[in-house]
């Protein structure tokens, strides 16, 4: 077994080492960029450790890892487009760098850059790989709507901001291990469980990233404490809010949602859900998630031993700080 | 052996039982919108065609002419956005109709769709087809790139522009013959000869296309003659007329290039074209591609007969009026 940072160093020199057409230029360069920008690569590091459960060769599953990275990178083109957002990992995202047209179609490369991935797989197992994988995209593309529509309303409720998440972040997570124990040579009923695992841990850890954005410590969280508040973003803690205030305060609430004083708008916020106990209600749900998920695990007919690095990484990444 | 008007029907029912998801609408809306609008579906009648050619029964690649023909009219959707087009088939395209955000996101589900399809295939066949369709798609985004970047460049060569045509148009046209030999079970040889004449077909077909935009019949063509003369459009035609015109006449091409009195202009280009034989040159390269074509649909190891159907849609395409 690898121990994870092995498997982040595998993942990174075969994304390295990964190669693209030199022309049209414009066209791959993006690739390479937001390729190269890092992250933890949390995604590809539980496919392999999903594949390395049920077979020793962690390597038969680098290209379904890069299929997953490069989906995953795809989404964040297109997402930052439609966000709006200038910035990615504090470099400037690929259609501020080469414009929105070109990022739109760097994206579609990217997803048959991705299938291209999958078609090298074993093809014993190659269609319920692609299965697995379209099933992924679609959920993921489903969730990115969910998350733009539910701007423009004023009336999300909890149930369907955790569906949101659950497309839009849970299911890469759960369809990148399924993937990795399809690859890995696991049975059709272990597969699933490691993608029960998948998406309620990756519900988990997107409350827990609500959580820390406005109880992170701000010399820890690596974004700024607070972003969330300041967007008005609608979290698992301001729908929370929401359903729990009385109308005295939701009145506040309605009018900090204006406030450009942020110092003021998040210490009001935060105040707010201190008062109405809604970090612990969220990380009670985070819990929920969390027993779900590891109760998916332990079903797993593996040995506990062969689990450890799977379980460790979950924890630390439940635990973490940024 | 089915006529082109029955594979015509048998793609329209397939495409009208496809179901998608009803949630969220605003994501598959523009899907069934889009793939409702018509066209002649020339992409997978050539598919289902090809794969006739090798076995009879044509049931077998409907998946296949699917998977083009959503990947086709995904690739319209993006491309309307980049190129701010507001209508398609004289209908709103999709990010008038829903947005910007929207059309990106249902487009990159489309693509998703599109494999979809691709893997209800033969387990036989599938990883061949899968390879032939991510080259075949990988083509067209690198042609749309060129497009895209010739609009911003004013040194276009004949041979560049080729190229483009071949990335963005033809590679389609090839793909899909050779994805419907492979799921009839062709020799490699075969579904290979069959992409060459695709391709130099589709880059005929295009040609052609050039050619009808000024010299259509104004009753007959569907868009308005002179329109790519109107818009400035690099065709084969403009190309040509560059390479060849004295500095005089390059100085009042110059010059009509900014002219708002659209009738005057189109006379007047018109008039060079004539001048340097340009018609002329342009009919005599598609001829070129069309004998490479039917040279290659000649070697395909099948009875003459069997390929009638092939032939007499081809020609009746080439010879066509709108």
């Amino acid at each position: 077994m690898h121990t994870i940072f092995e498997l982040q160093q595998l993942i990174e020199k075969a994304i390295e080492t990964t190669e693209y057409p030199n022309h049209p230029a414009r066209l791959y360069e993006p690739i390479r960029y937001i390729m190269s920008l890092g992250g933890k690569r949390i995604r590809p590091v539980l496919l392999l450790l999903s594949s390395e459960l049920f077979n020793d060769d962690v390597t038969i599953a680098i290209d379904g890892a890069l299929a997953i990275e490069t989906f995953h990178n795809f989404t964040l083109i297109h997402d930052d487009i439609m966000d709006k957002a200038p910035l990615r990992r504090g470099k400037d995202t690929v259609h501020i760098k080469w414009g929105e047209n070109n990022a739109i179609l760097s994206g579609d490369v990217m997803m048959v850059e991705a299938n291209k991935h999958l078609t090298k797989l074993n093809i014993d197992i190659l269609k319920a790989a692609l299965d697995c994988f379209n099933v992924t995209a679609q959920g993921v593309c489903e969730g990115q709507q969910l998350d733009m529509e539910f701007e423009q309303r004023t009336d999300v409720t909890i149930a369907e901001y955790i569906n949101m998440i659950r497309l839009k972040t849970a299911v890469l997570v759960g369809g990148s291990m399924k993937l990795g124990a399809i690859i890995g040579g696991a049975a059709e009923k272990d597969a699933d469980l490691l993608y029960d695992f998948g998406v309620n841990f990756g519900i988990a850890f997107q409350l827990q990233d609500d959580i820390l954005d406005v109880y992170g410590d701000p010399l820890k969280f690596g974004k700024q404490v607070g972003g969330d508040i300041i967007s008005n973003k609608q979290t698992f803690l301001l729908l929370k809010l929401k359903e729990l205030a009385s109308p005295e305060d939701l009145g506040q609430l309605e009018t900090l949602t204006f406030t450009t004083d942020y110092p003021t708008k998040i210490q009001a916020i935060t105040q707010l859900y201190n008062q109405y106990n809604v970090r612990e209600l969220a990380a009670t749900e985070m819990q929920r998630s969390l027993d779900i998920a590891f109760s998916s695990l332990e079903s797993v007919e593996i040995s506990i031993d062969r689990k450890k690095e799977l379980t460790q990484l979950a924890e630390s990444l439940i635990n973490r700080e940024s």
